[in-house]
């Protein structure tokens, strides 16, 4: 009987330690629960406190939520184009080495953070649509290989933008891409992130409605 | 008979899960695992992958792992002072808005996060140090009713280096300041968050190494 009792406490424990770590971390700028509700008017956006406004948005440019929480100085915005160009104008006056840190605070495309689950929903999604959680393993190997040498050349991750891509098209840029010096591959990368984030903007947010 | 059996499926399925959040969650930018090893000598930094140095600095600027995924470009630091000088020229270097957005990823002292136990590590130590999670009930209605005003006022939080001060100081400071003008605080903050970046990377890398 004691044994009963002990393994309904474990039980409970576990189940309170579960959820605890669900609101600890679940949510933190999550794209995923949004993409199920109806997306926000520009008046919505412009009324949101910073910390709400992080939440929703820090991840539109991918581990930066720097990235919206200096934008969130720019308040009000008249519609969801003029959000972006806030983003894209502070994007483009970080010095260099500012636009590669950017870079490589995304992911591997099929890498080791896909396969241990640990990408942000954002990635997630965006890799799935292109078909990078469906890999042959040749296909898998020439990715991995790939992501490698472009890394060691440049010193940060290969990015391009997921959701206009499918698998065949981003295997042939990155062997193209590979060809280019550091700083062509820098503005090359930036111009994907904000593909990127145009695309994760619009997810959230209406394109219809302006001030 | 049947219900002893579901009831250890559902705790080892729910350890299971428990064991996943841990390592799908823990462990990034975390400090205090760090803590209880030996500190890195600064030949060491200068031998890290992007990857490995975001993981282990993502965090030495609160929720901002795009400083330390910038200053990654200035590899090789001949010590600890010239990586954290790497960092102040880059906080620098940011227009008014990217300045305040840093102190807008930063936690209210002794605030809702705190409550809801969703602080980083590094925040976690710091606010218990100062004695933050041990306030009475009118110096928590204060330190609540200084930082909403505060935040209204100038649309970031409070930012002020809490290893350095105890509860009192703190909210005499937070007081005080609530009387300087925007830039003022904008200069003061990040001040601060240098201060707290700097104690953040002497409890990873040895001071006393150089290259």
């Amino acid at each position: 009987m004691n044994i009963i009792i002990f393994i309904v406490l474990m039980t409970v424990t576990c189940w309170l330690r579960l959820c605890l770590y669900h609101f600890k971390f679940a949510g933190s700028f999550s794209l995923s629960k949004r993409n199920k509700i109806k997306k926000m008017l520009i008046s919505e956006v412009n009324a949101l406190g910073f910390e709400e406004f992080i939440k929703i948005f820090g991840n539109v440019v991918e581990m930066c939520p720097l990235v919206a929480a200096a934008v969130w100085s720019n308040l009000p915005f008249q519609d969801l184009e003029s959000l972006q160009n806030s983003i894209e104008t502070f994007v483009d006056q970080l010095p260099l080495a500012g636009k590669a840190g950017i870079l490589r605070c995304h992911p591997d495309l099929a890498g080791r953070l896909a396969a241990a689950d640990q990408l942000t929903d954002e990635s997630k999604l965006e890799q799935k649509a292109a078909g990078l959680d469906d890999l042959t393993p040749s296909e898998k190997f020439q990715m991995d290989s790939l992501n490698t040498r472009y890394k060691d050349k440049f010193g940060f991750p290969f990015v391009i933008c997921a959701r206009e891509n499918k698998k065949d098209a981003i295997l042939k840029g990155l062997a193209q891409r590979l060809n280019n010096d550091k700083d062509q591959e820098i503005h090359t990368g930036v111009a994907e992130v904000k593909k990127i984030c145009w695309l994760r903007l619009t997810s959230i947010v209406s394109t219809k409605s302006s001030l």
